[in-house]
């Protein structure tokens, strides 16, 4: 929930992206201006974590040490960047680990900034945005491959915007784990290898077929090594993987046998033992994409984290976007809405320095109240709930695992008992806002809770501590109703420990 | 999953419905031929099912034994019904009651016949239905009131059609215990019943105002004895409410002082105890909706199940709209649902006799098939439990909740691990079924794992017990990667305890 405001951008803006994949940990630090970046400082490390995973999904102690040590490294390069200039994601190997709430929360500390894990799909969106940006000059659709540790993504678009995005659950760490456990390395391995590719990418090959593509794009380390392999062993020009030298390469690669013989002009040590496993994917999307050549680009995730914090509240927020089509959806009553929208900024305006909150707070309310009936169209019944489920479990272009948590619960608190637990479940520094947050948003919903016309902003509130006293024009109608709501409403808070007082002269009609 | 093949109806067909109602029990015995209900039987019970409520949501023992008497008498109506001509529903009551499941297996035992609990706007759909072919020769917009014991609907409809389906949480019985449990009877008490009622109503009011009514009409017990009350004691002509009336009867109610001292020409004595909540009720509903009169119409629940019934499996199916919705609001891909359906058919119609299925099971299955990626609208990853969450959840008009539970398991079951335990939650009789048809959507969504153009269906299925045998025809395109899923998926079955055998021959490719 920290983002950048706009009104105090500086031109050129620093920015950072740091991110944790499943094979590498990469640092980039850019300068922004004219929409372009200017890159500072650029790092990678494989750290492998995926690596670490056991079957029962826990990341062991060596590959956190590994995980930190690299962190430990990259920490100067973003002192004194402030947060709303700073993204740190997580993909595959973070998502799929179930204790990678210990690593973050360590590596938190270390970094002294919060760690996103991001879905899939969010990944393959960045992945298009810094992939765009570096290929402006191509023209006509394009398809974007980028094998990672642990996923890998498929995405075709068309100048910036992304037509189809998908993230397939294979890597090069995670199938080496998978078909190459005790380093031997055999034809028959290595189609296994494939056909599980094949398995996965058998999901979209025809929606992609039909989409179509002028240009096959790859990026990633897997990608980059065999462009830079084939090159070195002067088949065609630096940075075209064509599907014969790929074939060649194949045959070459088993014929090392056992992993740790595999070496080869062009392959980097730290990449050999996870390059096999990388290639047997990569012939798999030539294969399942009837792929006769693809390009090696520069430009992944980390280029994209950049490029979309520079576009963070400004018309080009995904985030607004992603808004939007969820309200279109699920059919959202936007008067209602809007209404409750109005109220709680009010509130908010009121009670903003008592509460020590901030504009991302501000725009978290609003977001919060636009989407609080979402879960009416599932159904009226606990429609509260139904809307945290979708907010938690959408794919929402924009939108990092943290900031749809913080939504969901807002959406689950805004009616009903106040769900303590829920609260406790949020990241331990955002509980005392989230619960405030929630608090104003209750009363912005029981406010117009007779769907007016126009949203109901004639009270006046006021905060101290965990009190908040409330007071009501003269002139608002249905007073005896909204007193009935706000009596229950005092009665929910006292139960979760917050005092509601309402205007007692109010209160006697 | 038991409903009437269309092809063996003969005219008149004898269909049954019992309303298991929060207050009263129904049933409601007739003969249906040329769109026509002729009443064969019909009988209601005050069983105040609500009235064994207590405050944790458990039924007590006293009402269970009331319910089961009643329906005891109930039983010799409907023997000889065969189940496709038979729905029993229970409503509020049944679905506030946290150990409803007990008193419906007794019931079930009792009856022979399977009970299903209804959804509020599913059981407001119904009252429609009843109350619009009652008032067949009323034209325009109609608002349709239903004051039960847990609950009260509220429709907007024209003609055949509800425009607005709405259940409130407030009823006769539940009001009684809310704001009358001491007996007492005041002018306080009174409000404060209506109070809560407004509050409820201010969800609906202004939208349905918006929407607007030419002809308020009322139904349920609670509106009869209004009526009749107002028509004995010289108020009006009969059936008509008159807002004058109403704070007339309101003031003597309130002038008993308590409830057991209610008593008045027109109000059955099995009713007074529940009536002045009932009439708090009515009346928030006349001052919520401006409403100056009201009239009684006879036509409820019972009836627009039996309308239900009599359009099951012919073009005026209710659930074929709702499935249509459905595919429209999550962008269902049609090809590969119709697909995937065309295959699982396919399989179904090869094992049905070996493993003794029906045509509802067959209907049951196409249509999991053709929403099976309903949950690819909120994400990728674990769509089919969100899909499953979306069907369990949702308001499907025309679906009773064991068919939406059935539907939601088989989406769950359709992919990745077999899941026992949701099996395990469903009813012991339908486990054997369900588990079998999870299997043949299954084996249909792997056939058509490649999204080809057309359906799958060049195999032969064969079923011994819980062996499944098959056989893939030569001319499959795409085999290896098709038996390489079959293998995955042969182990999936066998951690569920079941056989699948693919074709050995072609295993060896």
């Amino acid at each position: 929930m920290s983002r950048m405001p706009h009104a105090d951008a500086p031109e050129p803006r620093r920015l950072a992206a740091i991110d944790l994949g499943s094979n590498s940990f990469h640092l980039l630090v850019a300068n922004y201006q004219h929409d372009q970046l200017q890159v500072v400082a650029k790092l990678g490390e494989k750290v492998q974590l995926a690596a670490g995973l056991d079957d029962d999904g826990v990341l062991n102690e060596a590959a956190m040490q590994r995980a930190l040590a690299c962190l430990a490294q990259f920490a100067s390069f973003i002192e004194g960047i402030p947060s709303p200039h700073l993204r740190i994601v997580g993909t595959n190997a973070l998502r799929d680990a179930c204790n990678s709430r210990e690593l973050i929360e360590r590596a938190e500390a270390l970094l002294g900034h919060e760690i996103e894990i991001i879905a899939g799909r969010e990944e393959a969106r960045l992945i298009y945005l810094g992939a765009a940006h570096a290929l402006a000059d191509v023209h006509g659709k394009r398809l974007i491959v980028d094998i990672g540790g642990g996923s890998t993504e498929f995405i075709i678009g068309e100048r910036f915007e992304p037509l189809a995005l998908e993230s397939l659950h294979m890597g090069c760490v995670a199938y080496t784990r998978r078909f190459f456990a005790d380093g031997e390395l055999s034809e028959k391995r290595f189609r296994r290898a494939e056909l599980a590719a094949l398995s996965e990418l058998a999901n979209i090959r025809r929606p992609y077929r039909e989409l179509g593509w002028a240009d096959p794009v790859g990026s990633s380390g897997t990608i980059k090594a065999v462009a830079s392999i084939l090159a070195a062993s002067g088949d065609g020009p630096e940075g075209l993987i064509r599907l014969e030298g790929l074939h060649a390469l194949r045959d070459r690669v088993i014929g090392f046998k056992r992993l740790d013989k595999v070496a080869m002009e062009g392959l980097k040590e730290d990449r050999a033992k996870v390059f096999p496993a990388g290639l047997a994917i990569l012939c798999a999307v030539f294969e399942a994409f009837d792929l006769t050549h693809m390009r090696y680009s520069d430009g992944a995730l980390r280029e994209g984290v950049l490029y979309d914090l520079a576009g963070r509240n400004t018309a080009e927020d995904s985030r607004l976007k992603t808004l939007n089509g969820l309200c279109r959806r699920y059919g959202i009553e936007m008067r209602q809405a809007d209404n409750v929208a109005g109220s709680a900024a009010a509130a908010f305006d009121q009670v903003r320095e008592a509460w020590q909150l901030g504009s991302e707070q501000r725009q978290f309310l609003i977001w919060a109240a636009k989407l609080h009936e979402l879960g009416l169209a599932v159904s009226h019944s606990k429609f509260h709930r139904h809307g945290a489920y979708l907010l938690e479990n959408s794919d929402l272009p924009g939108f990092s695992r943290p900031e749809q948590q913080a939504l969901a619960f807002l959406v689950l608190a805004h009616r009903r008992k106040f769900p303590l637990a829920a609260l406790e479940a949020q990241p331990r520094g955002a509980r005392l806002r989230y619960g405030r947050l929630a608090r104003l948003l209750r009363l912005a919903v029981i406010l117009n809770h007779s769907r007016p016309e126009g949203p109901i902003q004639d009270f006046t509130l006021s905060a101290e501590g965990d009190t908040l006293d409330l007071v009501l024009s003269d002139t608002l109608a249905e007073r005896a109703l909204l007193l009935n709501d706000l009596r229950q409403e005092s009665r929910y808070q006292q139960a979760a420990g917050f005092t509601l007082r309402v205007d007692q002269a109010m209160a006697e009609t």
